[in-house]
């Protein structure tokens, strides 16, 4: 399997994907589509453009959005500064959304903007950010080899039919079926051959494009098993959920960076540095965390996802109490309140070190507070100066 | 509808609840089942116990699980202090395991614990904790009146069948099936007769009760539209939802605390009112955090989940620096940590204070910084002195 590279084996031409993110989001109960809503300030359709576009081999991205939307989805490729997306105007249904996405590849196409057809064409939802490379690839080359192919699921839940009295009819036994799930692939040719043939009735009430491609080109999709990630965001808890996993993954990167030295190790043992390094007892807002802010401006970076910057202070004076100057406790908090505009979170950390007092253990207790301060990802406790590891000062 | 009583209509004579928690919890891909992943520090499955014991007319609740977890299960209602419950020993399978806590009713019983007989049997899973009593009262009523009932929800998949050859053989029209979920419910006699007469096949492969009451008992299962809150905790990321659901709901409840006055209002008007109140300025681990946690100690709550303490504490001083007590700080976060292990989080907020400050920004500034606190319910922030609203110093 290959990692990335412009061909996808030996025969696959060219790969585009129709990302639908037309849907009204009425089982989220919100007003807010749930492709638009905010994850860590970033809309969910935006994740999954992310996904795709890392994936070298494909050409195109077609993001198709009901036309209220438009400016919207236009707005959010240009501000995360999205590659090879083009937007394009949905239909009133799921089919008509994705038939409209795929004219912009035919010759009979309604757009100015004529793509380059792809050979083999990914359609997968907008709100279903977690997808990976691998199970786009495995479901590209299989429909390359068969036509069509989508991803499945173990179903959750028993299956069961209702007759017209709103009683049980017969349930299905759960091992025969699955769930189906995205993304899928197609032939171009033969997914737009079907959309082209295909009814209004099918059009209007219809939602599986592995029937289309049954139904009017006798394609029977080959299926692929997938993983549990490729769940779609369809309920308000599972906006919790896709919150939980990005703060999860987003916390699994850390960059230590002493006096704008940057390296990425582990925490415990960076800190352990940091405090051998004997920083000095600087002021709150210090010259170096505001060029770090410059730095971090300069880049992607605070677009993409909130990033927390912690601001280590040491005291090892001898005295039993410590003198926070007010105004420069209210430069932190302003300067916290400025750069959070800007999607960089700014907590202080002021270690409490004395020669006498067991290193390792204070090292532990500030790795564990960065470590939450990092996972959580509050904004609301930026600027606070949080302390850290107070022993008894008894020697 | 009635709220609660011992009658549920005027003919169910007696309900009864059945919870399989016999699982293996393979999906979650952890070692750990998930109907004993703690969430907010408490297994899963007591959530669960919790929402069937807050219902007065359900008199027993039998938990199934397998031999190993007999254990766990007893000390998990004892340190709950769960009641009406009795723990029962699963089977192999989840069939067997629901039969054997049937089995505790009926007069064959395998057990010394002989139980009431109920009219009717409620089953539902472990793993499902959100269930309301309105839903319950729904299936009870429905299985009083056609022998079965249960809860269904749409499909959120498209479910399809797939060929001996890996391909797709045909999807099913979205539209006409039902996702079967929780809770069920049965007259007791009908699902009785049905496990009684029931192949080993049946109890080894099948999982789906409303399918035995059919094919055993020719009953056509009433079939009751559920709410999006009854889904199954199957993988981590369901763990997660969970997780931020509780914590919603949680942070809903807010109870504020001056001088051991107790009132349940609007956090925003109350801190507003503790500030006219003039609170003096005391030391940080207060005579009063030590009433309060005593008191809290002597109640249940801190074990159903854990419970936030705010110390709020005035400067009003007029120097443009603030002295810390180191000594006292020491106190306060040795202190945090003890009660920390009784599940009380304890954080302290100092407030900026003076008579030529806009008293409602301080107020809504506080407010926030409060909400964030007993929001995220972060453990490794206890003991922290935040500071909270302060603008620049010049008059």
């Amino acid at each position: 399997m290959e990692p990335g590279g412009r061909e996808v084996g030996p025969a696959v031409k060219a790969v585009a994907a129709v990302l639908p993110a037309g849907g009204s989001g009425e089982r989220l109960g919100g007003a807010t589509p749930k492709q638009f809503c905010t994850v860590q300030g970033r809309p969910l359709v935006s994740y999954t453009v992310r996904a795709m576009e890392r994936v070298s081999w494909i050409s195109d991205i077609i993001v198709v959005v009901s036309p209220e939307n438009i400016e919207t989805m236009k707005s959010i490729i240009e501000k995360y500064g999205h590659k090879r997306v083009t937007v394009a105007e949905g239909g009133i249904t799921r089919h008509r959304s994705i038939f409209n996405g795929l004219k912009l590849f035919s010759e009979n196409g309604f757009s100015n903007h004529l793509l380059q057809k792809p050979e083999v064409v990914i359609i997968h939802d907008a709100v279903r950010p977690f997808v990976e490379e691998d199970i786009l690839l495995k479901v590209v080359m299989a429909a390359k080899e068969h036509g069509a192919a989508g991803a499945i699921r173990p179903l959750v839940s028993t299956v069961i039919a209702s007759g017209a009295d709103g009683c049980l009819d017969h349930s299905l036994e759960r091992a025969r079926y699955r769930a189906s799930e995205m993304p899928q692939a197609f032939l171009f040719d033969i997914i737009y051959q079907a959309y082209q043939q295909c009814t209004d009735y099918d059009l209007d009430y219809g939602t599986e494009c592995l029937h289309l491609a049954l139904k009017y080109c006798q394609i029977n999709a080959k299926l692929v098993e997938g993983t549990a990630d490729l769940w779609k965001v369809t309920y308000k808890r599972d906006l919790y959920a896709a919150e939980s996993i990005i703060k999860d993954n987003l916390s699994q990167q850390i960059c230590i960076i002493t006096d704008v030295k940057e390296a990425v190790v582990q925490v415990g043992f960076l800190l352990h540095e940091s405090l051998r390094s004997q920083l000095k007892d600087k002021k709150y807002a210090t010259e170096e965390i505001q060029q770090l802010v410059d730095m971090l401006e300069k880049s992607d970076i605070p677009l993409l996802h909130p990033v927390v910057l912690i601001s280590v202070h040491l005291n090892s004076s001898e005295n039993t109490s410590f003198s926070i100057d007010l105004e420069e406790l209210t430069r932190m908090k302003k300067f916290a309140r400025e750069v959070k505009r800007k999607n960089i979170l700014v907590y202080g950390l002021l270690l409490q070190y004395k020669d006498y007092f067991p290193l390792q253990e204070t090292v532990n207790s500030a790795a564990a507070l960065t470590m939450a301060l990092i996972k959580d990802r509050n904004p609301e406790l930026t600027g606070q100066l949080l302390f850290c590891r107070l022993p008894s000062l008894k020697r």
